[in-house]
């Protein structure tokens, strides 16, 4: 791909038009390299580095450029000197019947969506659903704040809220009101559902659904769990 | 405060010299609000708005200021218009028998402390001690992450790793091989260590304190959770 293009994939049009996204930094392009091991389709990933990641082992196609140009196609202010361009990729289904899916709905912030996905990716069996209008996963920063889970959960975009009715035997959301997370039935629906960082999910939306609602019971001091942290206990509790 | 000084409390070593630290935001005044009618410390923030707030309802002294020297005491890009100037206050002690201490050895992420510590308020009962070299808990990203919770979880800062030992009795770390977070014996300790998010705790350290070794257990792709998940899971756990 040339450096112009490539550059344009900090923006989601293009990314979406060229079916291609950036990994930046030596962590995370390590991460994609062991992740290629299992999945061909990231072996079509190109690496650019600058002379300090000449030596770099990679089976990817690799490409020396100036640290001029790095800082041209880099997102970030002071680049490592290693990005790859990698193709948008599907993951190998797990049986159906072992997974659970998190469906996400609207939700704004890039670093809550690479935490959740570090999540899903650390206890495993989990599919993330995103509806329209929720932060792109291929985004950069999520990818970062991701710090390689990306390449290991099984990721749905556009995903319309009504269409989980027919898809999913038991919905469960969260809600101040509901059953507390231990109990039996929250580890028995295989939909999950959470809102939008400040607005959370219609309520109407919900009672479509029949969501079972389900309570992390608190002291009351404060309104709110962090979004991240929510989905990260509900996925401890189903896995625990 | 004159509004000079007000404006340096934007760095660490004003906010210490002066004892106050900033609280920006019509959310984080609200909860500071709500928090100053337990904790009369607290009454004694103040309160600078422009003119989009001037009839904000408030028991703190109210200063009305220009939008231009709002922009300049403010951290963010475009201020909301609304900020209090809040000094170091403690907080009332839980019966230290029911009281457990969450230790965290050279954080450096502002969002990681401000998750942390809105997990701690939310489900209560916890301390949070921090290292030297932490982030400074009173730094106005890590009171934004914390959306309030700051204002109820009790704090110690340079706390010293190695007077954990005669403190606590019973001190947990987290690590690959470890007896599982559900195991009984990790509710049986009063005091969970936490690593820097890159390097974690010097094994040295863990040693000399007989930390007991739990693990989150999980399904092997990615190399580790995030640091407030981390910390987010345990404080669950001993909840739950």
């Amino acid at each position: 791909m040339k450096l112009d293009d490539i550059k344009k994939l900090q923006q989601k049009k293009y990314r979406n038009e060229f079916q291609h996204f950036l990994v930046e930094g030596e962590h995370l392009v390590l991460e994609l390299q062991k992740a290629a091991q299992h999945n061909p389709a990231l072996n079509q990933s190109e690496l650019l580095v600058t002379e300090a990641y000449e030596n770099w082992a990679s089976p990817f196609k690799t490409t020396l450029i100036s640290s001029k140009q790095m800082a041209q196609v880099s997102d970030t202010k002071t680049p490592q000197g290693i990005l790859a361009v990698t193709p948008f990729f599907s993951l190998a289904q797990t049986a159906a019947s072992q997974e659970r899916a998190i469906y996400l709905h609207e939700i704004q912030d890039p670093g809550n969506l690479g935490t959740i996905l570090r999540s899903l990716a650390w206890f495993g069996g989990f599919r993330c659903l995103l509806s329209a209008g929720s932060v792109d996963p291929y985004n950069t920063k999520v990818v970062r704040a991701s710090m390689g889970a990306i390449f290991h959960v099984p990721l749905e975009l556009d995903v319309d809220i009504h269409s989980l009715g027919t898809r999913f035997h038991a919905i469960a959301c969260l809600d101040m009101q509901g059953k507390p997370l231990r109990d039996a039935q929250f580890r028995q629906c295989d939909c999950y559902v959470f809102g939008n960082e400040a607005r959370g999910v219609p309520h109407e939306d919900l009672a479509t659904l029949k969501a079972q609602a389900f309570t992390i019971p608190g002291s009351g001091a404060i309104e709110s769990l962090n979004l991240a942290s929510a989905v990260n206990l509900c996925v401890y509790e189903l896995t625990r």
